[in-house]
């Protein structure tokens, strides 16, 4: 039934009904609530605009977040730039929050059967995510924030990883630095390995051997960068660099070098991967802190335009891109001091 | 095919059948299951419009966020204990962004207006604020992150921000300050006002005179925090201890006091409001710092609670929390230097 139709049928213009389903005061509450509830029964659909009517689309695109540590700042920023795109469609985003692996998969079932969104955005892929299998055979749309060496045709959206960190180990080997330690995150997730495999290779072409001992690895707090930095100072041949996965880590790693005695950007140098937190700046440091920087809210709107664009037609192997890091150099990072 | 024919399909009742897709937990694991696979299998997609016909609800609890600022570390710890308590019911959370006052409003109207949500969670009110009005006239179901002095009757719940900086304004005086400095939120904002209040109530009652030179607003930023502070540190007679309204300002505060040669707890005594972010704690600065706690997470969980109370029935009226903060004594906080 389309508007025209539903209007005839109440004796109303489609003016009315229409004002009356988008919530515009002008209209009666009664008059509303008798639209509402014939909506209903007739099986008239006013839940989108007159393109989800039009398409069949609910509106909304699906996230699903485990709710001990993935409500953090990188979700919000990530969000933000998100929400930003799909407001200009009025397109809302769904927010499931799961307690585990199996919870999400279960999710992913719900959100399809209920059909409750138009596609999801899929984020931190493991190498092999069973994720994926799972919302091809459901048929849900979806975009990967990140990538994963999972079969299927799928789009997605990451950062070069890989690169950000070959670019900062080897602007730290230019410095002279041969000893440098990498606050990364947990094993198992890409974009982790990608920064590992950044770190060995820029270290393998100048012919440095790998140490163990300077890898450290962890969710990016404050803390972790602390603990993991306090560790590093201990050791008999301590690290002349560091290289931090974020600002949170960064800020933890440069209070356990002042509490040792020592200055950031003089005895020891740091570098890190910067987001763009809006609230916390790299040039507002003390040191001012060099960094690979790749906004992660830009990110998040890249994505919502590319779930857009899959919607509309696009195909999946049209809708993948890897973003350049780019490389700020400020005062955090100096040549090594001689022994 | 509609949802007679797919539950006689299925042998089960109609009632079975929607209980099982709207995620009720009376329906057996194992049923609900088999439900959700027929329902894929034979291309049954009740959409969440069916689903509130059977059951009333649609599932979702929306929240309006502005694009630019309100996507920040506040938000993802709040929506964090929120979605963690509506997921035992399977509820998810509609997130919709908009850039203008304008916008929410509209789409407030767009949520009721196409049942989208069962109700709807405010925040950071102000003083008199047109969302109030709106939401009881859409009969849309509403709790106040905050309060605000809108007439209506709607549920609420707060942190005593007066209380919270009246007791570290008062601890500050108990320690000889009488030169207090507070970074606050934007005037017009409730909390900010209700920080004020608390502060200007806890200096009259030792008889020191308001000195606006010392009271800064704005978003709360490590910028922010390191800008006001510089400022402060300029006057002719600066503060010999600072309130900063949130972890983030309290960074930037630190670091201007550090880079004018100064030392927090010791020349400057400095005590911050803690939302109790997982990434930053107080207990791991140096020195730690002295703050005024409460779980900004733990609130969205309460909140989510509320909602489902709020939708179970229970009055509004009943509906009203106000939570006592916390003093957290460390070691920013000391005896003022003698001149």
């Amino acid at each position: 039934m389309n508007l025209k139709e539903f209007a005839n049928r109440l004796a109303l213009s489609q003016t009315t009904v229409s004002r009356a389903l988008s919530g515009y005061p002008e209209v009666k509450q009664a008059t509303r609530e008798r639209i509402l509830k014939a909506a209903l029964e007739y099986g008239y659909r006013p839940n989108t605009s007159a393109l989800g009517l039009a398409t069949g689309r609910v509106g909304a695109i699906g996230i699903v977040l485990k709710g001990g540590g993935e409500f953090g700042p990188h979700t919000s920023e990530f969000m933000g730039g998100l929400g930003g795109r799909l407001q200009q469609e009025e397109i809302d985003i769904l927010v499931s929050t799961v307690d585990s692996q199996e919870s999400e998969l279960s999710t992913y079932r719900r959100l399809a059967a209920s059909k409750r969104v138009d596609a999801v955005i899929l984020h931190s892929p493991f190498l092999d995510d069973p994720r994926i299998a799972l919302l091809n055979s459901l048929g849900l749309p979806f975009i990967v924030h990140g990538r994963t060496n999972s079969d299927g045709n799928f789009g997605w959206l990451d950062i070069d990883n890989f690169g950000a960190v070959r670019q900062s180990t080897s602007h730290l080997l230019d410095l002279g630095h041969r000893r440098i330690a990498l606050l990364n995150g947990y094993r198992g997730r890409i974009f982790a390995e990608h920064r590992q495999d950044g770190y060995q290779t820029a270290l393998s072409e100048r012919g440095v051997a790998i140490d163990p001992a300077l890898c450290g690895h962890g969710e990016f707090t404050d803390e972790m960068g602390f603990r993991l930095m306090q560790g590093f100072l201990k050791l008999d041949e301590r690290p002349t660099a560091v290289i931090a996965g974020s600002m949170m880590s960064a800020l933890g790693a440069m209070r356990a070098i002042r509490i040792a005695g020592m200055k950031v950007g003089e005895d020891i140098s740091l570098i890190a991967h910067d987001d763009v937190f809006p609230y916390i700046s790299p040039d507002h440091l003390v040191p001012t802190l060099s960094t690979t920087r790749s906004s992660i809210r830009a990110a998040g709107a890249r994505i919502g335009e590319m779930v857009l664009e899959l919607l509309q037609g696009t195909p999946a192997e049209n809708l993948r891109e890897v973003w350049p890091v780019e490389l700020v150099i400020r005062n955090s990072t100096a040549a090594v001091k001689p022994a």
